[in-house]
């Protein structure tokens, strides 16, 4: 038994999955959980997700050996607080927000302070869904997470939490807190934000929303991600302003050269653009089918 | 029986779709294509999608009530001027381009002097596949089809080509050329230039392309279109130049602004964006799950 007792601070979709994960891998003895909902609470309980939920996250992680923090980025550091005298002195806590240097820092000011050894973590799976209901044990198999341990981190402590994640199928890495933050701006946080730009520049153009009624299939596809939460997407890119303002900057500045290209009827300019990112993104749904065959063939190869 | 001779004038994705639709609805008797692909013309019949295929767009057109014109936006002009002798003068030619206004001063150049009726039109459908191979009979099952007739267009002519579309399980409607431009613009060729741009970006940013390894479904979702064919897609936007970089530079305003936001922490600002960006995208995704559900449930909800 990897983990006696696991306690899920937050049992949504990522921490509801984990918690099934764990449980189908016989990694876990015994889980607590923590929802600021009743029904929600109900509902983990009700579902097998855990075997117990609190309203009170203290309460939940009172006899913990892992902790693991799976709130929204807009309430870690308040979580955090609540939780720091509750936790026995063993216990490990780790987290997934998809922004590690604020919660580095939380962490550094909350948790370390009472002796609690800290990883930060951060698992790349998802959907636009959230909530316990949405959660399923095998969201993060084949999916990468990232940990960003800081010098003060415990590489034993890092092991303990490396081996939680592989034994739900996920591919564990570590990387310097700083380059996640740039990465994960480029590839998550600024295609969340172009969706909703983009959604909301089509309802601006017209007030009864016609213009929705002549989107397709690839329209769709590319708007999708403008259905996730709009309140936990703010606290992630507030969270992660500098990186994502910089590369969604950038990126504003590629549309007007495009712009230009495009209005000169320059075809071979467009053309090299559209060229290359074909190409990468052929790569990329490659690479993604490839993954995901090696264990999970039905979900892989809709890349 | 709708239509006696056909003539699919390229006989790809789109072409082959509604050669198999209406084959399906028993709308069409015989059906002629072109194809300049060898092995592309064989395989069209073979796959039983047309009768017979020619590698000269006139033989195919030789005998046809009905022509089809579905080749890309970049070809539309010469097939035009290939075939506008060889079709019967009481034939009735319609297209499939994703940009009417040109579509519509060519047919005026090449096929109106030689008597025949022409009908502009495009259905909004596809996916980011291409080739006969990927033809489907119900690709346009409860899609929209979109004529866009200028006053010469003879009424009989709109009237069938109408007709034509709905055996296909399509819904058609009429829309001034301006009009369908400036919305496609919008909901079509903004969200492709997106998709390639942001790839483009990604791929930019690191050369051995390791950042898409921390790329996620939503990445993918939004993405997918950038698998487009690249040259197809040069010569919609840059038939549709004006107003394809004004909307273009006009999103690019609206991500400087959001960027501005972020960098100042404006958590009101960026979570409006946001907040009305999911209601317009719920609403969206709800009309198009029930607009699927009528005929086509296990399509449907995948919006």
């Amino acid at each position: 038994m990897l983990i006696k007792r696991l306690a899920i601070i937050g049992v949504g979709l990522i921490g509801g999955s984990l918690a099934r994960a764990l449980r189908q891998a016989a990694a876990v003895e015994y889980v607590s959980g923590y929802s600021p909902d009743k029904t929600e609470a109900e509902r983990a309980v009700e579902l097998g997700v855990v075997d117990r939920c609190d309203l009170d996250p203290a309460a939940a992680v009172a006899a913990a050996d892992v902790a693991v923090i799976a709130v929204p980025m807009g309430a870690m550091q308040s979580i955090m607080t609540r939780i720091s005298s509750a936790l026995p002195p063993h216990a490990i806590a780790t987290d997934v927000g998809s922004v590690k240097g604020p919660v580095l820092t939380w962490a550094q000011q909350c948790l370390r302070p009472h002796g609690i050894r800290f990883v930060p973590g951060h698992p790349i799976a998802g959907t636009e869904k959230s909530g316990v209901d949405a959660a399923v044990e095998d969201l993060f198999r084949n999916r990468r997470v990232i940990l960003t341990p800081d010098p003060d981190c415990e590489p034993e402590a890092v092991k303990l939490i490396t081996r939680m994640w592989q034994e739900t199928g996920a591919v564990v890495e570590t990387m310097d807190v700083v380059a996640h933050d740039r990465v994960l701006a480029a590839t998550s946080h600024l295609p969340h934000v172009l969706a909703y730009a983009l959604v909301d520049k089509l309802a601006a153009m017209d007030g009864d929303q016609s213009v929705f009624r002549y989107a397709a299939g690839g329209f769709a596809d590319l708007t999708r991600v403008a259905s996730s939460n709009p309140v936990m997407w703010r606290d992630i890119v507030l969270a992660n302003a500098e990186a994502v303002a910089a590369i969604l900057e950038s990126y504003g500045s590629d549309l007007t050269c495009l712009a230009q290209a495009i209005r000169m009827r320059d075809g071979e300019e467009v053309l090299q653009v559209f060229t290359r990112a074909k190409q990468a993104r052929d790569a990329f749904a490659a690479a993604r089918c490839q993954a995901t065959d090696a264990l999970d063939a039905p979900r892989g190869c809709s890349s």
